[in-house]
């Protein structure tokens, strides 16, 4: 007689205790005494509410001893997506956010990015970010690199060094006339890029991997942005990059591709609008640019916190969601002071009650929305939601171990709670004391296997 | 010969390194290689910039040994001020916020609130709430308790025992139907205002002071609110209300009283506007009636998580400065989710920048005007400043030790950078973990002598 399947799967880890995830068609499913298993490959094997250990251990050959316990103060949830990070921008994140996008790039950030050609500036930054986002719960971060190959590579290193989910971007840009030496040519950038791609696929990197990243339409020559969508197209690549952040941006959008019907005509003529993109802000996008979104399966990555901070827009989310348009939430550190998607949360909330404020009429975000949209809505945003996102059996385990009631934490639990407002006070009030471990594919990457953070 | 003044001043602590705080006429001052000292009672009697230990000790008559050196990650700043603040509300803060305020009042709070005449759980949640905003760096808290006399003065007892500044309201509300129980008659809340204002003075507590507290105009009928504006008068005492925090309740005051012609004239007919009154909210004032403001010395407490969070509504506080009106920031714990005040300066931030977004042509706060208002403008708006604020010779030393840089902190530091640079990010990023000593009029407070937390 053959074992059945199930046997032949070694179960390496087993949680027990509440887990609270989103799913297509709940936001907030709250998984109270529920039990579930990891395997070798940090794949979620099973997960059963009410589920009978004794039984469980009989079916998959687990231990008793193996079962981890959680406490009534402990739960689980899927691992934080960070659709939109610039890791380049991570050392000077918290400050300079007085002027507006076009200024406060060339003002601030092009002079820190045109830095990282010195490795070692760039290893110090790059260590300190996927750290910070690790240790914040960010299991999968899409980052924005700089223009220079070999920094960016060595951001993907790190990142699977430490054990994080993410798509790294070398930067393209080929138009720029604020800091001198900060672009590159054309075939430059498009031969850096295809150098960049297959140096990181070479790596064999188990959960890295390349985005194409144009900047944004104002850094790129038509020439550049058709490379990059022909690289894109031939190797099946994600991308990523900008839109309609700031009117200012539009404005100059306009300018330069005078043929094109908008902002997000200049990508998709581009080939760079695919089931693969994501771009980040989408402030001013039409309602026929949504449907353009949703047309192609490009996604957004919502930024609230940078959208404050530079006076750039917000975006209504409610209206990209009745759209069908993807959307993840991003820190766009360092335009987003914070590298904590519990701050994009956040900001994610307030945004959709700005909005509120202004049009009594306009839908809230509810909390368990906003919460899927940190989580499953990021994966799919990033085209990941087959291996992440939430607990389904079959994707890998990317997921916070949390601890409301951590000594010296950040909030305080004056009784009994149901796990439903344990949750939502530790997205309002938590902070990475409260995620206790962080696991990637079933790796648990925090707290830190050294002692430097 | 007589000695000097100067040495008869005894000097009980030496602070050496960077202080910041703001004046009058700058939001901003950094004061680089600076000597702070501060006498048995808690005053600051100097402050020499550049300051010569040895010559200061000459004059002042301190040992070397007792001057507290400051390392470069470290400076001093003013104690945060907390100008609005409900300490009953602090059990559900984080959460149950999805209602706007007069439904989120009747569904959460007042049953909650009711819930104050057992002093078991009132003993409970002041405890908690006291430290939790002492670790917050709030040094100055302006309470709302409930209508409970007992557990209001035990409020005061316990800010006293920890060592905050603390103005404690006990709550007056004749006008209630939405939960039983939950209102006194007219003479009971006077009557109950006087026994708690006469215990509170009774205590002779050195930093905890009662507070004329009518809930709001809604609350509260016209003859009780002219007997709360009575015993104000008779006894100058503190004033602080609610005003123009949403739509909703502002038709509901002019339906109210009809015969008044604004919200504001609703208090200043009563004997309520004085320089010693402090109104949360105000987001739907008018230019006549900040006015009013003005011309009675009566100030506005800014509470941008509440307004946010119950999507009340947005202060205009550059205009509300135009119009020369005092502005304090408020945590409005539970209405806002955040105990502290870093959060309250971010959402200032915020909500200036989203007014800016909506109107480009509005002068968006910087961070060193919301710094001023966070702790200058905080002792102003309570009418506290000529005890506590900044730094000045002759206040009360009320500071927190700011460490951009403790082990397991909530930020990266990623080179060399000037004061400025570190307290903004340290506004931005900061948390009670760079916190690392608080004092109130020269007690360390924070951390707390004994261990629970
Ligand atoms: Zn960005
Ligand atoms: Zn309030």
């Amino acid at each position: 007689m053959e074992p059945s399947k199930e046997t032949t799967v070694c179960v390496a880890q087993v949680f027990r205790g509440t887990f609270v995830h989103s799913t297509l068609e709940d936001p907030l499913e709250v998984l109270d005494n529920t039990v579930l298993g990891v395997d070798k490959k940090g794949k979620i094997v099973f997960i059963e509410k009410g589920g009978d250990v004794k039984s469980l251990s009989d079916k998959w050959g687990f231990l008793d001893k193996d079962v981890r316990q959680l406490d009534p103060h402990e739960f689980i949830m899927p691992g934080l997506v960070d659709s939109h990070i610039h890791a380049s921008q991570y050392s000077y994140s918290g400050t300079a956010l007085d002027l507006p996008l076009l200024q406060w790039l060339n003002t601030y950030t092009f002079p820190v990015e045109s830095q990282y050609k010195d490795l070692k500036f760039a290893d110090k930054v790059y260590n300190k970010v996927v750290r910070r986002t690790l240790r914040n719960g960010t299991t999968t971060a899409c980052y924005f690199a700089t223009i220079h190959t070999d920094a960016s590579l060595l951001l993907g290193e790190i990142a699977n060094k430490l054990g994080q989910r993410a798509l790294v971007g070398k930067v393209c840009m080929d138009r720029n006339d604020a800091v001198n030496d900060y672009k590159e040519k054309t075939e430059e950038s498009s031969g850096e890029t295809k150098r960049f791609i297959q140096k990181l696929m070479e790596k064999k990197y188990p959960h890295v991997r390349p985005i194409v990243t144009p900047r944004f339409a104002i850094s790129c020559t038509s020439g550049l942005l058709r490379e990059l969508g022909d690289i894109a197209k031939n190797s099946n690549l994600h991308i990523q990059s900008h839109i309609s952040e700031n009117k200012e941006e539009c404005e100059m959008v306009k300018k330069l591709f005078p043929d094109l019907k908008s902002y997000t005509d200049v990508y998709l003529k581009h080939n760079l609008l695919t089931d693969k993109t994501v771009m980040a802000h989408g402030c001013y996008l039409s309602d026929a640019e949504l449907q353009v979104f949703h047309g192609t399966g490009a996604s957004i990555s919502h930024c609230p916190n940078s959208n404050i901070s530079l006076c750039s827009g917000m975006l209504d989310v409610r209206n990209a969601l009745n759209h069908k348009v993807k959307v993840g939430l991003g820190t766009d550190v360092g335009g987003g002071y914070s590298p904590s998607i519990l701050n994009a949360i956040r900001r994610t909330l307030m945004t959709s009650k700005a909005l509120t404020i202004q049009n009594p009429s306009h839908q809230t975000l509810t909390f368990e929305e906003v919460f899927r949209l940190a989580t499953l809505g990021g994966s799919q945003a990033l085209s990941l939601d087959s291996e992440t996102g939430n607990f389904e059996v079959g994707k890998d385990f990317d997921a916070l171990l949390v601890n409301v009631c951590v000594p010296e934490g950040p909030m305080d639990i004056c009784g009994p709670e149901p796990t439903k407002v344990l949750l939502e006070k530790f997205l309002n009030l938590g902070d990475d004391r409260n995620i206790c471990e962080v696991y990637v594919a079933g790796r648990r990457v925090v707290p830190f296997a050294d002692k430097a953070s």
